[in-house]
């Protein structure tokens, strides 16, 4: 089975474990079988590989995203790359024209779009080979999946079927309603739109070069920044005469806001201590001190590097507009590389830890504004600086004035505190060189 | 006049504010007329000094407090060290030993005693000069302030006066009641003890003589650890026949617990933002990322390095029993010196933010089991490194392996970043030198 995983969204409404490098897809929150923790990511690929260990899997994402795919999930699956946001068209003819064009999937073979973030188990996935036998018996130009919907919600789409069969075709859709409209699309068997399609490769690459004038898939990724802004729905579902939808009624739940989230949640997570007066309460905590509840009732309290959010579960549905207000420097990320994070800011100074993974190191870079100090604390590793390479392990220091070419490549897992001293602090302080 | 502060109390019931060396009256949480904000100590000693500019302030204290105290209210008080608990007989009695025999003052000259930690204004500080005069005017051994009840609480002792006069005799004392039996009181007439007395130094001199059986500072000192735990309530107000007590109805509030502390409070503290649906909610935010709190009612949300409190305000009391089972390594401390905060803590690694204050440095020392590197992020200064003397300035890495005795003396205000390496990381791994 062919599958694209759109991998898209900036999260700010699961603020502060999500941020502008660190969506929610990425937030590792699922309680695992070996006691550890895992993404919705991590544990959507689990799944799809237990449906189909052979799958062809290409992750259709940003940039700012890859090297944390690559950490959560590994290098087995394919990477399409938009190079700016431009909508589900665009980003779904990009990974189509992928498949075909650079791994090279024949173009008459079906493939099954989904998005990273509902919260599914494997009866969603089972589905998969369903949508895929609807294309390939030719019955239709576009499958897709209908959700049985559990209560007028106006946050769906909704599909209106001509039979209440299991595969019927689609009579029309129905963009995002008021609740009462939603109930009586409901009476007369609607279903919800669950963003997840079945086509064939040739199907989309044809209406791509219609509709953005982009033959191949050097072509597209060239000029994806020009192209529409163009919803799939819009593009392609709603404008197709020969489409069906498969109704499914398994585990579906959208875990965009901490209201849905939490729910998922079976415990609290990172250090969190609550009074017996506390009811309906998660704790999502990524700090290293206690997190103490008293008295409190229907409340999700979640603390990171980035801050602190203190909501009723209800209104945590409205956070965006004072996220988007607050001032959002990125405190922490894990990448494929190993992870930074901030631990203290002064006007003249920024302190990270950073985390490196054997055999990976950073770029070779040096800075205008600023000088550094490396003290590592843990592992060992090689350092060049200004050409010359010497080993380190626990204990060195290596300074690194201001215009002096450095990088660090790990042996073993290293891990470095580094002081950021200067008037002028800020990311794009950083002139890169080609490795010596 | 001679004052006799008492501060005491580790203040955990205002964690995570407060830890093992920063009681609550130290928390700044007052905003003051410049801007800035002021702790309860703060408070009270500026107040204390605008009624008497030329007052005789001593605190009596631990040893674990001095250096706080001295750098939140200066060096002209005088302090009184406790070398351990002993409840409060023993403490004012070493205090007005030390005033005695110490600071030399009369022994018949009165002195007023008042605990550190209510939420007062002016007219209490005034109405100390008024327990001097009742003992002046050798109208009683003892003097001490009922305030004015205002509802039946079960938290506080309370006092019988004869008559409902401004200066009455007090007929008997009674412990903390239940409410009914305290409102019984309150019908007839009785006041809050306040824990203010006014005698002359002589008079506890001679209980102290009688009861512990130390006749001057140096003996009551040497034996501190050994004397009885005996409260001064029980060892000499409830035992004293020629005793008054002045009544008082200004502003004095317990601010023991969140839920009165927040009360005292004009606004947030920190970085915190509120939707338009919280009611009745204080943040108190001493990290330097913001809190967020949506659709919250009579909550306190109180964060610092040590932790983050959520509680319903009126649960906020009965915060004690949690935070004695948690882990409570000091996260940061304000020290006369300057200050530290542990800003990492990885298994084999601590690293910490140091701030000297000008013309203050660190005891001469070294460590068996850790190395130390220093990051000079802003000031100027010397550091001692076996003996050798250099100066250092913002740039300059220092590294002190396992054994090197060293230190660093701040000439103008001093930040470094302290990286500790080793697996053996404490505070009792430190061996101190005289200064070469």
């Amino acid at each position: 089975m062919n599958i694209i995983l759109l991998s898209g969204g900036s999260g700010k409404r699961l603020w502060p474990l999500s941020n502008d490098i660190r969506s929610k897809q990425f937030i590792k929150i699922f309680r695992t079988e070996d006691g550890g923790y895992e993404s919705m990511l991590q544990r959507m690929y689990r799944m799809l590989r237990e449906v189909d260990p052979s799958a062809e899997i290409t992750v259709a994402t940003s940039k700012a995203q890859i090297s944390t795919i690559h950490s959560q999930i590994g290098d087995s699956v394919g990477i399409s790359m938009e190079p700016a946001r431009r909508d589900t068209f665009p980003a779904i003819a990009l990974a189509a024209l992928y498949l075909r064009d650079i791994r090279k999937v024949p173009e008459d073979e079906p493939v099954v779009v989904c998005p990273v973030d509902p919260y599914v188990d494997l009866t969603y996935f089972r589905a998969f080979p369903e949508l895929v036998r609807i294309i390939e018996d030719g019955g239709a130009n576009l499958a897709l999946m209908g959700m049985e919907p559990t209560y007028p919600s106006s946050k769906y789409g909704y599909i209106l079927p001509e039979t209440r069969d299991r595969v019927s075709r689609v009579l029309s859709f129905r963009e995002k309603p008021d609740e009462e409209t939603a109930a009586g699309y409901i009476a007369r068997g609607a279903l919800w739109n669950g963003g997840v399609f079945g086509f064939r490769i040739s199907y989309v690459a044809g209406i791509a070069g219609e509709l953005l004038g982009t033959p191949d898939y050097d072509t597209l990724f060239a000029r994806y920044s020009d192209v529409r802004r163009i919803s799939f729905d819009y593009a392609v579902a709603e404008q197709e005469k020969s489409i069906k939808v498969l109704r499914f009624s398994g585990t579906w739940k959208d875990l965009g806001t901490w209201n849905t989230l939490t729910e998922a949640m079976t415990e609290n997570i990172g250090e969190a201590v609550m009074n017996e007066h506390c009811e309906n309460v998660h704790v999502i905590n990524e700090l290293n001190v206690p997190v103490l509840c008293m008295g409190l009732k229907d409340v999700v309290v979640a603390a990171s590097p980035e801050g602190i959010l203190v909501s009723d579960k209800g209104e945590s549905s409205y956070i965006k507009p004072f996220v988007d207000a607050m001032d959002t420097r990125v405190m922490f990320a894990e990448k494929s590389w190993g992870s930074f994070r901030i631990i203290d800011i002064q006007e003249d100074s920024l302190t990270i830890l950073v985390t490196l993974n054997p055999g990976h190191g950073m770029n070779y870079h040096s800075h205008v504004y600023r000088d550094e100090v490396w003290t590592v604390v843990s592992g060992t590793g090689r350092v060049i600086l200004d050409g010359e390479e010497s080993g380190v392990a626990a204990g060195d220091v290596v300074r690194m004035p201001a215009g002096v070419k450095h990088t660090v490549i790990a042996d073993t897992a290293l891990r470095i505190v580094e002081v950021q001293i200067g008037r002028e602090i800020n990311v794009t302080d950083k002139v890169k060189y080609p490795m010596p």
